[in-house]
């Protein structure tokens, strides 16, 4: 039940979906359509995208959905139906239409791996290019990072509080059923065993399963004639669902119909801690020793976290992945920090306005660590764009955190498809394995790392 | 800013959208297997999609997603993609693949509609047909019901709240992308005027919105060169972003740049009650009497209620619209109610363990009015099949709610697309205005309408 990378297609799936280019507030190409006429659509401008918060009491951000931001990028354009759309609904002008019309990124990206931890002011993304090219993006990036994060960083506290158990991601019902997909690569960079989800398993190449649903039982005559079809079916190693009627008397049917040899028993109601020690002691009566038992039903991290004594094998989780348990999504805005001046310098930029204070200028990051090996401080490098640009560290308590992922529009391969989600399922274990221990607690805390400035020049 | 019928398309958007059939937990497909190996995948079957309760607190749900169901419906298909994945990652056997290659659905589904306020128990969506038809819907409708109904409920509290001032959509980027355009739908439906969202725009015949955001500003040497550049391209009716630096001199240059004539002004950050009277005061002291305010940041029905006494114009909402307030998921499921037995009757069937205990058999259901035209029940008929299934009210005190939507495979095409939109706009207008008064408090409380039953025969 673990996903094994060779499992895995060779290559990203052919990308046959349309155009992605209308998944974006209309005020990007209204900006457009001002600033191609006013010149300024051409000048450099460096985004970044950060969040100014973690949710509260949360202790570490976990960053995804940049491999499907790199993946989308060649389909953000507008076709034919994109096109006339606009101009039938009077959104822009001939002349940003005809920009439109020619549209293709060609700028470049850098971020932080996906799967890495992230702290207040971490630049996850750095997207330059012109203006016009890149403000398009604003809403299509943060609609990803910020879904795509916030199930990430709910997960990896659940596979934190699961230890060494498996945990299956079993939540599309309640989530949209494009956003489930994104769901369940979420949760598998965070550590999901797999996924209930087919079009992620065939998108992204991750372990998918399931097994049965009470509607099978109550479909048969008895509960009897369920289990058998289904192990006659699947096989004894599957998972027979065992609390339609009677928890007791379905254990008791199930390792009858299927002998000792019974994969799993699920448990979907009821006191699951309680149950499963009564369930676990019938099973080991029987003789039943290696059948596993996977409990689901509306688990949080705190609810897994309490099963921690009960003799459960797996745990199946839901609704509360696919809603953030409690924070659904993140905060990330995609922020102006640099642009070219009518002389052509690129010079900082910052909103100053009520509470709103943000540092304007490109940011370089790192990680630094302590003589233990944990890291100690997420670092924030800023000061004049010719040193930040190009700033290396010095010494080996920092790592560097920014990564190209596109240069001048190619998009670097490594990020995208299944073997992106699998870099990111190692950048993830790595990142939070050097978190300070503290970062692991389910209560609620401070950011585990500080976030500190380091001035250049 | 109102949507108008009369800019609506005049039939649904062509959907060249690719195979929705792997929008499916994989157990839906093994169970098929098992059934289609023992026999049982051909008995009549009647699933029934309801919630067991309200998000703590709620007085009502408001359906919606009924019309993106039935859009998606003739896209459930496998096509050779899908087929050789599902060979491929061995999910199920030829005999299986065999029959998903021929599928679609013929079964029929009848519902509440789209925008009808429903409450703990009502039976939502009802799907007939053989079980194998049947269950592979059941992830995929649940996934839009739930995504879509916990966005409407939350929007219908905001334009409750509003009372008549207009709300605009603006959450797209703390949004999965796709499940963006279903948020913009769904907050139309409950009463919202326009959307920033343009593929929900384009697809469903939305109004749309959206000016310039910070970054407008910030790209230019000064905000008087950004707000010329912007009436320049959008006229003196745009809307004018005054919070980059300093709201009181942002009034003052946008009213100088545009005149009296300015169609609004925005204010994004900070104490919105306010800046809305100081702003309104430096209008109207310019002269700017029709000049409109627009506030957004964070908003959501508390928010907006408390502004009831500001002298603001039209809400912006984002975040809290998209993760629905407090209840980002609604808690439907879809129940196997009744299935063929081996003879060929129709039986009812329900789960009778812990403490899920659901009445089994197919339901009818009406809401029940009091003298004075409002509400006062939901009420669920119960009984023998042969009687429930062609039940009609006999006193005009009772509404029915099941409508057609889908007879015998074929589309009702009322029900979809912009026109689909627009009456769903239309029966939640009406279902909220018959709801006895104290459903629109935004308090904590019991269901506006208690759940009765109605058992015949």
């Amino acid at each position: 039940m673990t996903a094994s990378p060779l499992d895995l297609p060779a290559a990203p799936l052919p990308a046959v979906r349309p155009s992605v280019a209308l998944l974006t507030d209309r005020y990007e190409l209204t900006m457009l359509q001002a600033a191609l006429a006013d010149g300024t659509a051409h000048r450099h401008c460096v985004f970044e995208v950060f969040t100014r918060r973690l949710p509260p009491g949360r202790r570490y951000g976990v960053l995804a959905g940049t491999g499907r931001v790199l993946e989308a990028l060649p389909h953000f354009r507008f076709g034919d139906a994109e096109l006339a759309y606009l101009e039938r609904a009077d959104v822009v002008d001939a002349r940003t239409l005809d920009f439109l019309a020619g549209y293709r990124f060609t700028g470049s990206v850098s971020g932080y791996a996906e799967g890495e931890a992230f702290f207040p002011g971490s630049p996850v993304l750095q997207v330059e290019g012109s203006f016009a090219e890149a403000v398009l993006l604003e809403t299509l990036v943060l609609s990803i990072l910020n879904f795509d994060s916030a199930i990430a960083s709910a997960a990896s506290r659940m596979t934190s509080a699961a230890v060494d158990r498996p945990i299956l991601e079993m939540g599309a019902r309640r989530a949209n059923e494009q956003a489930a997909v994104a769901a369940a690569r979420a949760a598998v960079i965070a550590g999901f065993a797999g996924t209930s989800n087919l079009e992620a398993g065939m998108r992204y190449g991750l372990e998918t399963i399931g097994t049965a649903a009470h509607a099978f039982t109550l479909l048969h005559d008895d509960e009897r004639s369920a289990f058998e079809s289904q192990v006659a079916a699947l096989g004894k190693g599957t998972t027979l669902l065992v609390d339609t009627y009677d928890v007791r008397r379905g254990v008791e049917t199930a390792v009858d119909v299927a002998g000792t040899g019974l994969g799993a028993v699920r448990l979907d109601s009821g006191d699951l801690g309680v149950q499963a020690v009564e369930v676990r002691k019938q099973l080991d009566d029987l003789g039943a020793h290696r059948t596993r038992i996977v409990v689901t039903s509306d688990l949080d991290e705190y609810a897994i976290a309490a099963l921690a004594a009960a003799p459960v094998d797996v745990y199946g989780v839901g609704t509360s992945l696919v809603t953030g348990s409690g924070a659904p999504t993140c905060g990330m805005v995609y922020k102006l920090v640099a642009r070219e001046d009518a002389s052509g310098v690129l010079k900082p930029v910052a909103k100053a306005s009520a509470n709103k204070i943000t540092s304007g200028g490109r940011k370089a990051a790192a990680r630094r660590y302590g003589d233990d090996g944990r890291a100690v401080e997420e670092v924030l490098v800023i000061g004049p764009e010719e040193l930040v640009s190009v700033w290396t560290p010095d010494g080996e308590d920092l790592r560097p955190l920014l990564v190209p992922l596109v240069v001048e529009g190619a998009v670097d391969s490594r990020w995208v498809g299944a073997y992106g989600v699998q870099n990111a399922v190692a950048t993830h274990r790595h990142s939070r394995a050097e978190l300070p221990r503290g970062a692991r607690r389910l209560s609620a805390g401070d950011p585990a790392l500080p976030t500190t400035e380091l001035r250049l020049g």
